[in-house]
């Protein structure tokens, strides 16, 4: 049964740099996402070094995938390795802002799966660190930057093919697999709430999408409908938000995606513009075989089903590398990773709970 | 272009009367839902009597639908027709009630367009006449008793086929064409605010679909985005609910389908339960031909494509005529009909203004 935390999109080889110009390590492997993340960075022309890990059996998974990796002893190995220029980490959650300070301390850029943090607290000084260091606290918000209807989509509103954004709505059903999941998957401080986790990729899309800076939670909740087994598991949450460019965005995120769909979650994108409107059915074409990649679009001309795997590919990866290497900020700026982790967290801070 | 004021669907005949045994008559003509309301009940065996609107080239227009009705001189005859057991009528929005309370003060049953009423005011008047005069005031909330797709997800729901409902969301997009409105249209309060008007089909279906009795409205919001020249139309809106059962409830309305769309607006339903969900496509299936009846179903056995189109018909209106004919509730309760339309006029009350 497929679930989420194995999913690692692959593209094709798209690289932006020559072998060694640009090396990155890996430290924290308690989320299958590294192997995304990697994969990104390698196929953009990164040489993946060496990896940590506390558990020697994590290890050993990760160098199955990636042969020629070099086990490091210990973090420090790692942080002290002048050719290593990015630490890429899918830590715990709540750890993830720990090891970005270790990180940036030791002068790297860091890049690290959603969610990135799960307090303000840790904002605070992921913010702090960043200006001290002047080095990037980069995110993985895979939804967006890993799916190729999200990158196509994002490109459809740059050409003004739908108009002014005035609302985006995602639903983000995931498989539970509960049998496949760490212990600290379940914990709430841990994994900091449904809203701070699988949430974090629908806020990033709303503020992107909108092309916002800015945002504010109108409306939170959570619940565990389902899952009395887990009483810290939030099994359903949604919420509404409303960004700085005045358009509205909602989302829904939920543990409850079941066993005889064919993949791990049908997850959705519904953009209304102006002129138009966008549906991404990122992962599958529900009720139909056929893969992934799907996007529709409709406005005062076509209503067109588009294919798109395999076709867009994901830019994030090159434009991240050459970011590092010239200290720009086209993949994404800081300010964005920021605001989507500051906005996911408030979402949860200040959710009702409706379950049970 | 087609637009919904002109949609009325048409099912098979499948009368649960014999000819004669259930007459109602028309009055008010000012929505084209009332062409709908007339299919579906003489679908099911009514015979349609005559008809009174203050404007003959509406009524004109009518009598080319039905060459047999007859044209009433004025209003008064049709409410004291013995004969004539029910009054249809698709009134202007803010006048449904005050016509509701004549045809029940007339010891006929009423059955409007929707939304049924506007105000709170309305509605305990409603509430009131219905009480004193024994009558009903039924609601034509087309978009879950006049699709099939949607009376079907009832039905799977019955049948357990998701487990128990955790949330109702629903995408009720419109095309505009503004120069087919009547002036009215874009009156707020002639028309009630787009979350009483098409927002009463959203939250009826999360009333019914989670079975509830009662909900909160714990968020809403309207807007004009982008329609200056009629400041008074709401284009977008949104709210969330929570209901009595512990399930939620959000939906959008707003009228931004484009012109290139293939029908008047791509309406969804997605239903999610603890065991498995249902997508509705109610009117099309985006970016394919095909017409209307798209459902999809996901539990743990399937992922299933159902075209439901001309297989599940419209139960509500054989329903209804025997419900007036043996003073039953077997169509839709009283209560549920109003408390629909509370809910509708009370998310319109609260709702923030986010746009212009």
């Amino acid at each position: 049964m497929i679930n989420g935390q194995f999913y690692a999109p692959e593209g094709k080889p798209a690289p932006v740099v020559e072998p060694g110009e640009f090396v990155f390590s890996v430290i924290g492997l308690d989320h299958g996402h590294i192997v995304g993340m990697c994969n990104g960075l390698t196929e953009a022309g990164a040489v993946l070094k060496s990896v940590y890990d506390p558990d020697p059996a994590k290890v050993d998974a990760f160098c199955k995938a990636y042969p020629h990796v070099k086990r490091a002893a210990n973090e420090e190995e790692l942080l002290s390795d002048p050719e290593t220029l990015l630490i890429a980490g899918a830590a715990v959650t709540s750890e993830r802002c720990a090891l970005g300070l270790r990180v940036m301390a030791a002068g790297k850029d860091y890049f690290t799966d959603k969610a990135p943090l799960t307090t303000l607290e840790q904002l605070a000084a992921a913010k702090e660190a960043v200006k001290q260091a002047g080095k990037k606290y980069m995110v993985y918000y895979s939804e967006r930057i890993h799916a190729e209807t999200a990158v196509f989509a994002g490109q459809l509103i740059e050409q003004g093919a739908i108009g002014k954004v005035i609302q985006v709505l995602g639903l983000g059903p995931h498989r539970l697999s509960a049998e496949t999941r760490p212990e600290w998957f379940f914990q709430k401080e841990q994994y900091g709430g449904i809203l701070c986790d699988i949430g974090s990729h629908q806020i990033e899309q709303i503020l992107f999408y909108t092309g916002a800076k800015d945002a504010t939670v109108t409306h939170s909740q959570i619940g565990n409908f389902n899952h009395p087994e887990f009483p810290e598991l939030d099994d359903f949450g949604d919420a509404s938000l409303l960004t700085d460019t005045g358009a509205a965005g909602y989302f829904r995120v939920d543990w409850f995606t079941p066993d005889g769909l064919q993949t791990w979650g049908d997850g959705r994108s519904f953009i209304l513009g102006t002129e138009g409107f966008i549906e991404q059915r990122k992962y599958m074409n529900l009720g139909t075989p056929g893969g992934e990649g799907h996007l529709f679009l409709a406005n005062g001309k076509e209503e067109t089903h588009y294919n798109v795997s395999g076709k867009v590919g994901f830019p994030f990866f090159g434009q991240l590398i050459l970011d590092c290497l010239n200290r720009t900020e086209n993949a994404m700026t800081q300010e964005h990773a920021f605001k989507a982790a500051e906005l996911c967290v408030k979402a949860q801070l200040q959710a009702e709970v409706i379950a049970p």
